[in-house]
């Protein structure tokens, strides 16, 4: 069983290419919580859904979220009834936040839901969320404190930042299976996804990052920046707000206490003496993931890294 | 100020051409509840959405419901999820039902958001639940007991129908505004909805009935049925079913405690005297609504037999 840690859009290419390149019902993928948020009373789980549709063929490949082909019907009429719509939530899309609200109000756990959701999609692989507690991405800027999608989605990530808190994550507990799945991993690969708000989350869950420095098997990391610059996203202003060097080195001093392998980006192969600093061996290659002949090299190059 | 009576669609015909022929917000509809259900965990209420959607010129007129132009991606995403999804919830109407369960949810009663969503769609006229409270209109058969939607819509009123319940009625209260709006109005229409399942469920919620009855202002009631036969839906089966005679003399004698003017149809003429024994005056005339024309014509008539 090959283990991956995964946010959303990043790290959602290289599950794509994982799942092409092994059986895919031997993967399991451990996910992001922290950006879960309420919309119009709505359960919505932005990490969760765009790997869940990613593995089910219904990904926006465009977007990198939501449901190809959708519609937006419900969410202008929403407008029209006053409705804060800046989280744009498409029709399809839309079923899958009122199953699982449904579910949830139902008294079903954020993992039973998860897993219900990705069968009725016939998506093959594992789906863990990090924790069926509420975690959530708080991001303190200039104006006020507010929550990673108002930040990402609603303010397009240009506020200033000071600080990055994730609210309850003290009192969390992991997933059901989490822990078992780390402790009978193969391998476990931090996919490139955001350092801060999708892999840090999910290692601030107690028992998650000790069950990562004690698991026998190899943890191979791909890095989400190139030079100093998220290929998307706000990656490497919230590692600088956080204290750490927006480069390959910075995510592998956050990363280095679990990593074994960093897998970082040609352009990046003068940080290669100070990353093994950090006890880290690394692979330099081409880390770009634009077509699936993309994603599925980069997949084939980290498999091989891990049976290294 | 004119106080109307309704369910959803038969009603609502007559509702449009009410609000075309006065000043709308010289209006004010008392609406069935009984059939509101929760799909997919969303509050639905049929009756409200159809008087809201007509008035707000969002109604689909060919069928009856549901918001003109529609799409139903949602829906058909649900059924991939594995919903129940015999009641065709378009992805514009999702929006409605969506907002009014998020109203809820956050505290407000079903009268508070009922007219937070008739105002934001543009909607003069007032609308008033029957109630606040919960009242469950069942239908027995001899398959056993199921809800109005599901007898309506899912069995598209084919089963033997043996008995009628409004659950929870007697221990409900008239929503806030009901016994203000009969008190004070000047006249009183009673809509050409099912007597037994639209304006049977409103009459029963204690205090309303006897509202009518007290009232000084002329109670005109346009009748649903031609011949034995409704217009549309199963009004003729539930009034069999509920003991009555499934006629104009039927609803008459089931109207007869609060009813001034019953507006029939020249196909019911003969039935006149025999109404004329329960002490209701009759006016014969084309009952029938297809076109605009039709439905403001039908209105003036009442409005005239009102201010007779």
């Amino acid at each position: 069983m090959i283990v991956a840690l995964t946010g959303g859009t990043g790290g959602a290419k290289l599950i794509e290419g994982l799942a092409a390149e092994i059986d895919p019902a031997e993967l399991t993928i451990i996910c992001n919580t922290g950006d879960d948020e309420i919309f119009q009373g709505l359960h919505v789980s932005p990490d969760i859904d765009t790997i869940t549709y990613t593995l089910g063929g219904l990904i926006d490949t465009a977007k990198g979220w939501g449901i190809k082909d959708d519609t937006f019907n419900a969410l202008q009429q929403l407008h029209g009834l006053g409705a804060d719509t800046w989280f744009k939530l498409g029709d399809r899309d839309l079923a899958t936040h009122i199953t699982r609200t449904r579910f949830l109000n139902e008294g079903l756990t954020l993992s039973d839901a998860t897993d219900r959701i990705r069968r009725a999609l016939g998506v093959k692989s594992i789906i863990l969320p990090m924790s069926d507690e509420r975690v959530e991405t708080r991001v303190e800027t200039q104006q006020g404190q507010i929550s990673f999608q108002e930040f990402f989605v609603r303010e397009r990530w240009s506020p200033e930042v000071t600080a990055i808190r994730f609210d309850g994550v003290e009192s969390s507990h992991p997933g059901p299976g989490v822990l078992e799945a780390i402790h009978h991993a193969e391998a476990i690969i931090v996919c490139p996804s955001n350092p801060i708000t999708s892999i840090g989350p999910i290692v601030a869950v107690p028992g998650i990052r000790s069950a990562f420095t004690e698991t026998a098997a190899a943890v191979v990391g791909v890095r989400p920046l190139i030079g100093s610059t998220a290929i998307s996203g706000p990656a490497h202003k919230l590692m600088k707000a956080s204290g750490w060097k927006a480069s390959a080195l910075g995510v592998a001093q956050c990363y280095s206490d679990f990593l074994d392998t960093f897998l970082i980006a040609e352009e990046d192969k003068d940080l290669v003496e100070a990353i093994a600093a950090a006890n880290i061996e690394t692979a330099c290659t081409n880390i770009r993931m634009t077509t699936l002949a993309d994603k599925r090299r980069l997949a084939r190059e980290v498999l091989a890294l891990v049976e290294k």
